[in-house]
Order: C-alpha cells, then sequence, then structure tokens
C-alpha cells in the first residue's frame, strides 16, 4: 500500500465519504422504491412477505486484515448475509451496510472493501438501499442487514423437519475451515520470518473457499425448478454438527449423520491430514462453508437427481434418539458438538 | 457493581446467550411472521411498503459507559432508529438488535441492556425479530436495524421541499448537546477529584434529553389526525444546521432561520450561558435532539394548531439565495455549518 495514494477520511466527512463510496450502487429493482440519501430505505414488497437477516462482524474477531484482502472482506460480508436469506428459500432484494473505521484506514481502502461489496450486489442483484459510515476508536467493524422477499408457501424454517426426512447438504464440507487453518499458519511462519513469503497457488480451493464464499442461490433456484419444498433448512456458518442441531432443537427431532456420507473435496483432505485434524473434525465442525443443509420429506428423493451438488448425508429421527454420527467403523456415536469459538476466544 | 452477582458471557455460549437476553420479548404484531431463531425474520407487509433504517453505536465514539446508565443505553440505541423510522411518517413495526461484547462485560451488565431495549420495545410497540451476539476484543458495538411500514402516499421523504414552505421543529433544540456538555464536565472533575461525586439532579432535563431521548411518535400521530402532511422531513441527529442542509440539498432549494424563533428551553439557555457557549449555537449545532424538521406549505399553516409542541422557524427559499440565518440583530448570515464531529475526532 506505500505507493498507492492514500486519501485521509477526515477530508471528505461522513457524508462526502458515504456519497463517495456509493455513488456507483444504482438501484436494479422497481421494489427498492428509495435508497441511500434518506433517514431510511423503502421497500416495495406489497404482495409477498418480507425477511430479514443480519450480520455483525469485527476484526480481529471474525476477519483478520493481516491476510484477507479488502475487495474479499466486503464480498464476503455480503454473501453470508444473502446466505441466511437464501436458507429461508427466499430471495434476496436489498442490503443496508454500516461500517465503523478508524483512521488507520484511508478512502483508498473502503473503496476496495466498497468494491467487493459492489461485486456481491451486481452478482447477486440486491440494492445497496442504506447504511451508516462512522468511525472507530480501532479497528473495522461492518454490520450489514440483508432483506428479501417471498410468498408464504415458499418459505422454510428450521422447525419443519419431520422423523424419516432424508438430510441433505450442497457442495462439500470443511474446505473453508482448511483455508482458515492455513492463512493462520502461513501468518504465523511470516511473522516469525518476514522476508518469507507465503505461496498459496496450490491451495486456491480452500483458501478461496475461506476468503470469498459464495451463496447456494443455485440450490434454491433448483428448488423451484424441480418443485422441490425441504421441510427445514439453515446454512452452515457455525459447522455441521452446531447447525444441525439448531434443526433437530427447533423441529424436536434426533438425527443420525453417516460419515461415510459427508462430502470432503479432496483438497479438505488432504489439508486436514497435514495439520494431523481427523478429515471428518472439518466437515463437522469447521465453520463458514454457506453450504445449504436442508431435510426433504423421503418421497421426494427422486427430486433431488434435478438438484446438482447435493448429498444426502442422513435421516432426522426421533428426539429420543438423539444426534448420531455413524462412524465408517459402524459405530453410533453422539455428534461430537462444538461451541461458539466467538466468545471463548476472548 | 462490585456486590452485584456477576456471570459471565462463556458460561452461556452464543446462542444461550441470545435466548437468555431475549426470553421476555415476545412478538406483538400478527405482521411480526417469525422472529429470533431462524436464519431471518419474516415480516408481513403486504398491502405497505417496508421502510428500513440501521445504526451502528461504538463505545467511545458514541457512547461513553462511565455516565451512560447500560439500561438507558438500551433504550436510546432502540429510539433512535424508531426516529428514523417516524421521520419518514412511517410506523415502526421490528427490530433487529446485534450486539458486540468483550468478557469485560457480565451477563448481567447484558441484561440491563436488554432491559432498557424492552422498555423501548415495549413503548414504542415494536417487536424484537432477530439480531446476532458475538464478541469483540475490547469495548461494545449496538447495532440496529429498523423495520416500519407506510402507504406510498403517507411517505414523507428529504426531497420534497418547495421555496414558500415554512420550516418547523418540534419540541426544542440543543438540550441533549448541553446534557452532554454538563456529562463530560462531570466526568472529567470525578476523574481528578474521585471522591467528587456529581449531583445532577438540578439539571434532570438536560441530562434527560442526553441519556433518555423519545422519537417524536406523537407528531406522526398528530399528523395523521390533523391530516397534514409534511412536504419534507428529517429527524435532528446532527443538529439542525447539517439537517436543514439535507433537505436543502436533496430538494434543490435554499432557506432562512430566524434565530428569535429557534425554540430553546431555559434550562438548556442557562447551561449553555454557564458554559459560554451561545445559546443559538447549542440549537443550530448540538446534535442527538431527535426532533423532527420538517416543513409544509404555506397553505396548510392552520393545521399546524393540531399539532402539538410544533415552531416555525423559517421559510424554503430558491437554492441560490443560499442557507441563511437572520440574526437578533436583524442580519443575514451563512448558516453556520458544522462538521461531522464523530470522523474528526477519530
Amino acid at each position: 500500500m506505500e505507493n498507492t495514494p492514500r486519501t485521509e477520511i477526515s477530508t471528505l466527512g461522513e457524508f462526502g465519504l458515504i456519497h463517495h463510496l456509493t455513488k456507483n450502487f444504482e438501484l436494479q429493482h422497481a421494489f427498492s422504491v428509495k435508497g441511500i440519501g434518506d433517514d431510511a430505505a423503502v421497500i416495495d414488497n406489497t404482495g409477498k412477505l418480507t425477511v430479514i437477516s443480519t450480520d455483525l462482524l469485527l476484526e480481529h474477531v471474525h476477519f483478520d486484515l493481516l491476510y484477507t484482502p479488502l475487495k474479499h472482506l466486503g464480498y464476503k460480508s455480503v454473501v453470508v448475509n444473502l446466505s441466511d436469506i437464501y436458507a429461508m428459500n427466499a430471495e434476496p432484494r436489498q442490503i443496508t451496510v454500516s461500517i465503523a473505521v478508524s483512521n488507520r484506514f484511508s478512502v483508498e481502502a473502503l473503496e476496495e472493501l466498497y468494491e467487493g461489496i459492489y461485486k456481491a450486489c451486481e452478482y447477486y442483484k440486491v440494492d445497496l438501499v442504506g447504511g451508516d459510515t462512522t468511525s472507530s476508536v480501532k479497528g473495522m467493524v461492518i454490520s450489514i442487514t440483508a432483506i428479501g422477499e417471498a410468498t408464504d408457501d415458499a418459505l422454510v424454517y428450521r422447525d419443519g423437519a419431520c422423523p424419516g426426512d432424508l438430510i441433505c447438504v450442497s457442495g462439500n464440507l470443511g474446505a473453508a475451515y482448511m483455508g482458515l487453518q492455513l492463512l493462520e499458519r502461513e501468518k504465523r511462519i511470516h511473522i516469525e520470518n518476514p522476508e518469507i513469503q507465503p505461496d498459496l497457488s496450490d491451495h486456491a480451493y480452500i483458501v478461496g473457499r475461506h476468503l470469498k464464499p459464495e451463496a447456494r442461490r443455485d440450490i434454491i433456484a433448483a428448488f423451484s425448478t424441480a418443485g422441490l419444498q425441504p421441510t427445514a433448512m439453515i446454512d452452515l456458518s457455525d459447522g455441521l454438527s452446531n447447525d444441525l442441531r439448531h434443526i433437530c432443537e427447533q423441529s424436536g427431532t434426533g438425527a443420525i449423520v453417516y460419515e461415510k456420507q459427508l462430502p470432503i473435496h479432496e483438497d479438505t483432505f488432504s489439508m486436514a491430514t497435514t495439520f494431523n485434524i481427523h478429515p471428518t473434525t472439518a466437515a463437522l465442525n469447521g465453520g463458514e462453508d454457506y453450504e445449504l443443509l436442508f431435510t426433504i420429506a423421503p418421497d421426494k428423493v427422486d427430486l433431488l437427481q434435478d438438484i446438482p451438488h447435493v448429498t444426502v448425508i442422513g435421516t432426522i429421527q426421533d428426539r429420543d434418539s438423539g444426534i448420531l454420527l455413524e462412524t465408517n467403523q459402524g459405530k453410533q456415536i453422539d455428534m461430537p458438538a462444538q461451541g461458539w469459538n466467538h466468545m471463548r476466544k476472548s
């Protein structure tokens, strides 16, 4: 960054800054009635239900700017919110973005962040309709609210799973977690030996899954085309083990997951082995995959052939049977639980 | 706090904490279809437009816990967002609340914060429908999104003011700012002489205006009853001078404000004098009043008699005439502008 121009945020002021960063964001949807620039945004969802999700991301807790390019951070911050809207079987339409930054950040740095936000808005066809820009004493805070819409009969909650339903997952599991482990290791090496530059090109898949995840819009679209309505759904942000627990608790059920069915990418498997982490542990407890975990009635199984990248990994059971993992050795054990790390680390 | 019980947040974990803090929040509205506990909240605004506003509040930037009771902070954090919704002439219906806290805060401290949030939800009849709880390395961050509804013809934007319109303001100006100055002074005295306990009881009005502001729901209700539709409106968060500028810029107009018309409470006046601050400066540039600044067509002036606590302070003019203050001495000067302090301070 040393040779790039640096404009102090204070030269623009709050309103100048918002205008500067968002001037290229044009509203794409007629139903985004009013965007940035008033007390509130106005949305016309008449005839449909409004779906709202919000996330708060803090530097040093949720992201590390040592290895996270700001453009990717902007992109990812949007994607993780959209993922929540898709997990309702709804369509995201708008976002609001609030950021707090210290004067350590230049206008150019924020431009990069907003370039990523812009890319995500463009790719997922959502309008940036509001937000707030303020200062922080130290570090960066990003708060994003995503707004979507759905018809009442399309919405899928976490509480609709029934015993006998098949447990399905999109894509593969644990890749983002192994990407994060690799980045953290390279960071430690670089701090100890600043002359060593990490070469991550052999590990582009897992690093990309951490730095630039995508939300599974394609799966939601395929549900609609196939006429498949999941009975329950959640996006995998806290790891399969935690997120399946949410579905089971809210549906009042148990579940069994088959270890041999867990979809794990070969690069995830290989990096887990390098780190002496059991690949199943990465798949069960690694967070931030942003894949969809959903359940379907057993008589709908034929419709799955029209949904790409989906694996059946288990079955919903009665609550009394608990939440189980059947290992590759055929033993049924309690699903390994992992607490919420963010709070424990602090 | 030394004799009160202290429960570490880590004993509850993220999901336990959210549940613990929000278990008394019941949805009040049938149109809040789904609240906390899924990927997103679901709102039925079918037939009306959805209005969204969001704010990000950081400790040491937007609030100081040395003199801000957590319960008041929770209450105020909600109110400042609702104020934005009312400023659209809309009705707030739901909020989402995300907080980030370090382990310096106990569960009991967060309970106090949520007690204030609860009081505001109860008083303003809004449902808490979602949010996020996470850790911070240091300090507290609060992010609130307010969701409201309005019919298309009721909404009032910032861009509808026309030359000749009357500029009106609810309540009085500068009180919250003088309350803040007093609290900051007492804080400095207390830090230098810890044995001196501030007695703020003589200044309850201005201190209350800073610590526990209210949003002007009553004015919005009176508009509806009186059949008065403002041409433009904004809530006063950044000070009259800044906020009037927003209306003028977006409406493409100028304005003239009469110093002698500015409504200033006697306690504000007296404290400003004590601080050697011109009371007009407090009224023009003091932020966080959360009063409504609005414009009405001149032929609607008779309807103002049905709107309580409103003062006509000036007139919208052509853009070319600029934004002027006519002083008590009859001189017309450029409205004193004040930049955005939050970013400059950092």
